[in-house]
C-alpha cells in the first residue's frame, strides 16, 4: 500500500530552505524594505521555534500574533505550527473587548505583536487570563517603554535560539496548526481551527492551474492581512513552492502597493475589493508599469463589474474573482474561464468573470433553495453548502457550531445562483436580502449596478423597515471627487431603471462622504442602517 | 477542526460529469476515432460499475484490465475503484507465464480485455485460478469465437446497467483503488497497490504549476500505456480537471501520434524516450503543425540530450524530463527550470533539462553514498531514497518488500547525483553501473554521449566481465538509416575521447540493427549482454 506519511507543514519550510535558499522575501516594515532569503528565513524560523520551546510553549499550545504582513510575521507563521504549537492570528482592528475575548477564549500562552499594536494590548492586559509572555516585533534596537511583562524584543529573543533546531517529525496531520476568529453579526467572534492536513491540501489547491496557479515563478504579494484567514493561504503556499513573497507591511497606501508591484515585478496579488478600488484610483491618477501582473485575485466580497472591466480593459491587468470565508481556509470557487469560454465576446466574458467562479477540485457544493437543490440556470437562488478536507467542521468550543455545521455540511449563509456552466454567483447574505412584499431584492445586485456608474466611487444598499412592504432598499452612494455635485439622485434613477424591475429601485438615494467598513474592508451594513435612519430622521 | 472528508476518487468522475459535461475524450480504437463527452463517459462508467456489482464484484475485489489506451479502458479506470473494487492494470506485453502469475497473485475476479488480446488469455486460461468472468472490449457488434467462459460483450454488458448507479460515499481514503505489477530483473513481477488517497494527492500534484501543470485548458494525450503506472496518472487528473483527453489506442505509429497532435491540437503528451525518438524521426521526414504542444513529458528512462535539443531548438516543442517508477505513482521529480535559470544560456539550460529534475512538493528525498548523505554538488553519487504519501510502502504480498522498503523509505536502486540547485540526475541503476578496477563507470552517461552523435539513432552500453578489471564497458550502436556504413568505430572513439577519461571508453563498439527492449521501451540489458557475448565469440 502507500506510505502513511502525514500531510504536515514542516515539509513546507524545509523545502524552501533546501531547494530555494537563494529565493525569499521582500518585506516592508516601519523602517523600509528588508530582503531575506529562504535560507535566512529558515534559520530565523528555527531560532524562533527553539526559543518558543524554551519559553515553555508545548504541543497544542496557542501562540497569538497581532501583526502586519512582514517577514517576522512569516517566521511566526512557520515556527509556531512546525514546532507543534498553534498559530493564532488575531485581527487587531477588532474592538478591544473582542480581542480580549479572542485571546482568552483561545487560551493564548504567548502573544507576538508589532510595536505599534503595543498600546492596544497594554489597555486590555489586565483582562488577559492565559498569556504568559509578550514578544514585540520592531526594527528598533530597543523596546519602547511598556507595561507588558514579561516582554521580549523579537530580534534579541531569536538571536539566542539555535538555527539547528529540528522540527518534530511526529506531528499528526489532523493536529491543529492554526486558528482564526471570524466576526459574528451578533455576539463574540467565532474561532476556526486549521489542521496541518487542511493547510497542506489548501496549499496544493492554490498551486493548481485551474485555481490560483501559484508557483516558483511567481512574485506574490498578499495584501489581504496575515491575520485574515492566513492571508488566504498565500504565505504557506508561497514558501512551500519557493515563490518570491512581497509583504507590504504596515499602513500601506494604494501608492505604496502600486510602487511595490512596479519595482518588485509582482506577478500575483490578493486582496479585497476595497483595496483594488483604491489601487484603481491610484492608477488613474499616476502612471505605473503593471505589466508584470498575471493575476489580481479578489475575494472577501463581490467585485463590482465596473472594477473588473477597468482592470482588464483599461489597464490590461488580469483580474480574477474568487470566493471563500474564514471557515473554508478560504479557497472555494475561482472565476477562471473554461477553455471554450475564451470564445465569448468581451462583454460575455466580463459577465462570467463577475461571478465568483467554479468549485475547486477537492470540494463538494450543494445549493439549497425552497424546494431542495436548485437548478443550475443562473436564476434559482439558494443557500450555498460546502464540504471538503479544508472546510471547518465546527467553531472552536462554541455553541453556534450547530447553526452553521449540519449533516456534514457548512451552511455558508450566502444566497447564490449557479449558471449552466457551474459558475456560482453570490446574490446576498441570507441576512442582507431585502424582503419586500414577500419577494427578495438582492442588495448586492443593486450595489454592483450602482458601482458600474462612471461617477460612483462606492455604493451600498441596505434594507430599511417599511410598514406596508416590510422592508425597502435605500442606496448609499459615494461619488468620485470630480463628480461631486454633478450627479443627482435623478441621474442615478435614470441609470438604474433600464436594469431592474420597478419595485427593485431604492426608495431613497443618499449621498455620503464614506461608507462605514469592517476591519477587513467589508461594508458594515449594521452601522450603515443606523446612519441611514439618522439621516432620514433629520 | 477540519472536516474528515476522505480523499477518494469518486469525486473525480462526479466533477467531470457535473462541471464539464460538454468536454470529454477523443478515443482511437480499431475502427477509428470516437468522441464521447464526460456526460457520456460518466453514464457509461456508472453502467459498468452497476453491472460489475451485479456480476458479484465486491469491495476490495480485484478486476484486471488488459487493454490499450481508449475510452472503454478509461471507463474501467473509474467504474472499478469508484465502486470500491481495485483496478488492476496488466501489462499484456509481458511473458505469458508472468501474466498468469500476476492475475493469480492479485486474485483477479474479472478480466476486462481488448479483443486483440483474446488469443493470449485463451492460451493461459487453464492456469487462471481466480477469474470468474471475462468482458471483451470491441467495436464489433458480435464477439469473436472464443473458448473463454463466461464471456461478455462490453457494450452489451454495460447497456444493461443503470446510468443512475450511485458511487458509494463511504470508501476509506486508505482503501486500495488500483494496482500494477512492475517487472523484476529476476523472478516474478512485483505488485504495487495504489490507495484512493495516493491517487488523489498524486493527481493534485499533476495539476500544480511546478510539476506538470495539467488543467482544464489542456488537451492531454497519454502515450504511455494505461497498463503502465496508470499512464502516469494522466487519465485520473485529466478527468478530474475536465481536461480533454486524447487516447491514441492500439498499434499506434509515430505518424498516427503526429497526426493526432496536429488534428486534435494536443497541448501535452507523455511517454518514454523511445516514443519520442520515433516521433522525432517522423517530424524530420514529414511536416506537421506541432504548435499546440506546450509540453512533451518524458520519463521511464533518461532522455538523451540530443533528443531534448532537437525537440526544443529544431521543432520548438517544450520538452520536459521527469522521473518516477511504478512504486511512486509515478511523479517524483520534474525538470522545470527555476525562474532565475531562465537567464542561463541555451546550452546551460539544456544541461539542466537533461537532468531528471527537482523534487515535487509533497515528497522527501535522500541520496545515500558511501559515507552517508551526498553533497549537492552534481558529482557525488549515491542511491536515491524517497518518501511521501503517493510512494508505496511495500510490494503486494511479496517477500522482496524488505529489499526496497526500509526504515520508512523506498530504496529506488537508482544511483543519482544532485546539483547545487537540487536537480537530480540518474547516473545509473545500481545494478547497471560498470565496476572497472574499483571505480564506477556510468553506462547511462556513455549512452547519452553516444546518442548525441548525429549519426546514431540509439545506443546502449553494457558491462562485460573482464579478468583484470572485473568489468569493462561495451557500446552497442544503431546508426540512422542514412548514416549506415558511413560511421566507423574509429569515428565514434574520436567523438567520445574529448568527453571522458580514457578508462571510461568502451572496449568495443558493436554496430547493431536494433537494441532489444522491454515491453515499455527500456533497454533490455540482460538480453543485450547475452547478444554481445555471442557477437564477441563469433
Amino acid at each position: 500500500m502507500m506510505m502513511q506519511t502525514p500531510l504536515t507543514m514542516t515539509q513546507m519550510i524545509k523545502r524552501a530552505e533546501k531547494l530555494y535558499p537563494k529565493k525569499g522575501v521582500v518585506s516592508r516594515t516601519e523602517s523600509g524594505i528588508h530582503r531575506l532569503t529562504y535560507k535566512e528565513i529558515g534559520e530565523r524560523t528555527r531560532k524562533l521555534a527553539d526559543q518558543l520551546q524554551k519559553l515553555g510553549v508545548k504541543r497544542g499550545d496557542k501562540v497569538g500574533t497581532l501583526a502586519w504582513n512582514h517577514h517576522r510575521h512569516l517566521e511566526a507563521y512557520f515556527a509556531i505550527p512546525c514546532s507543534g504549537a498553534v498559530l493564532h492570528t488575531i485581527n487587531f482592528r477588532l474592538a478591544p473587548q473582542h480581542i480580549t475575548y479572542i485571546i482568552n477564549h483561545a487560551e493564548d500562552q504567548v502573544l507576538i505583536l508589532d510595536s505599534d499594536i503595543l498600546p492596544l494590548i497594554e489597555k486590555i492586559q489586565g483582562h488577559l487570563t492565559t498569556v504568559k509572555a509578550f514578544i514585540i516585533m520592531t526594527d528598533k534596537e530597543e523596546l519602547p517603554e511598556t507595561s507588558l511583562s514579561p516582554v521580549y524584543h523579537y530580534e534579541k529573543f531569536i538571536s539566542e535560539g539555535s538555527a539547528d533546531y529540528e522540527f518534530p517529525d511526529d506531528i499528526d496531520e489532523n493536529a491543529p496548526a492554526g486558528m482564526c476568529y471570524t466576526s459574528a453579526t451578533t455576539g463574540n467572534p467565532k474561532g476556526v481551527v486549521y489542521s496541518h492536513r487542511g493547510i497542506v491540501l489548501h496549499s496544493m489547491a492554490l498551486g493548481m492551474v485551474d485555481n490560483v496557479a501559484m508557483s516558483e515563478k511567481d512574485i506574490g504579494m498578499p495584501v489581504v492581512p496575515m491575520f485574515h484567514v492566513n492571508a488566504w493561504g498565500v504565505p504557506f503556499a508561497g514558501v512551500w513552492f519557493g515563490t518570491t513573497l512581497v509583504l507590504p507591511g504596515p499602513y500601506f497606501t494604494p501608492k505604496i502597493l502600486a510602487e511595490l508591484i512596479q519595482s518588485e515585478r509582482v506577478t500575483m496579488t490578493a486582496g479585497v475589493p476595497t483595496i483594488w478600488l483604491g489601487l484603481l484610483k491610484e492608477l488613474e491618477e499616476n502612471t505605473y508599469d503593471m505589466s508584470s501582473l498575471r493575476m489580481v485575485l479578489c475575494g472577501g466580497s463581490a467585485a463590482p463589474k465596473g472594477m473588473i472591466k477597468a482592470f482588464e480593459e483599461k489597464h490590461n491587468i488580469p483580474f480574477v474573482h474568487a470566493y471563500g470565508m474564514t471557515e473554508t481556509s478560504p479557497l472555494v470557487v475561482v472565476s477562471n474561464l473554461k477553455s471554450y469560454q475564451e470564445d465569448l465576446s468581451a462583454e460575455e466574458k466580463l459577465e462570467v468573470k463577475a461571478k465568483q467562479g467554479t468549485l475547486a477540485a477537492g470540494l463538494e457544493m450543494k445549493v439549497i433553495g425552497k424546494d431542495g437543490e436548485v437548478k443550475w440556470d443562473g436564476k434559482e437562488m439558494g443557500e450555498l453548502l460546502i464540504r471538503g478536507p479544508w472546510i471547518a467542521s465546527e467553531y472552536y468550543q462554541d455553541e453556534r457550531t450547530s447553526d452553521a455545521f449540519r449533516d456534514g455540511w457548512l451552511y455558508t449563509g450566502d444566497v447564490v445562483t449557479v449558471d449552466e456552466e457551474g459558475f456560482m454567483k453570490v446574490v446576498d447574505r441570507i441576512k442582507d436580502l431585502i424582503k419586500s412584499g414577500g419577494e427578495w431584492i438582492s442588495s448586492v445586485d443593486l450595489e454592483n449596478a450602482l458601482m458600474a456608474h462612471e461617477g460612483i466611487f462606492e455604493a451600498a444598499v441596505v434594507a430599511i423597515p417599511h410598514e406596508q412592504w416590510q422592508e425597502r432598499p435605500v442606496a448609499c452612494v459615494v461619488l468620485k471627487d470630480d463628480y461631486k455635485g454633478k450627479v443627482s439622485k435623478e441621474d442615478i434613477y435614470e441609470f438604474l431603471k433600464p436594469q431592474f424591475a420597478k419595485w427593485w429601485l431604492p426608495d431613497e438615494v443618499l449621498f455620503m462622504e464614506e461608507i462605514p467598513k469592517t476591519s477587513v474592508g467589508k461594508f458594515l451594513k449594521m452601522a450603515l442602517r443606523d446612519q441611514v435612519s439618522q439621516m432620514q430622521k433629520s
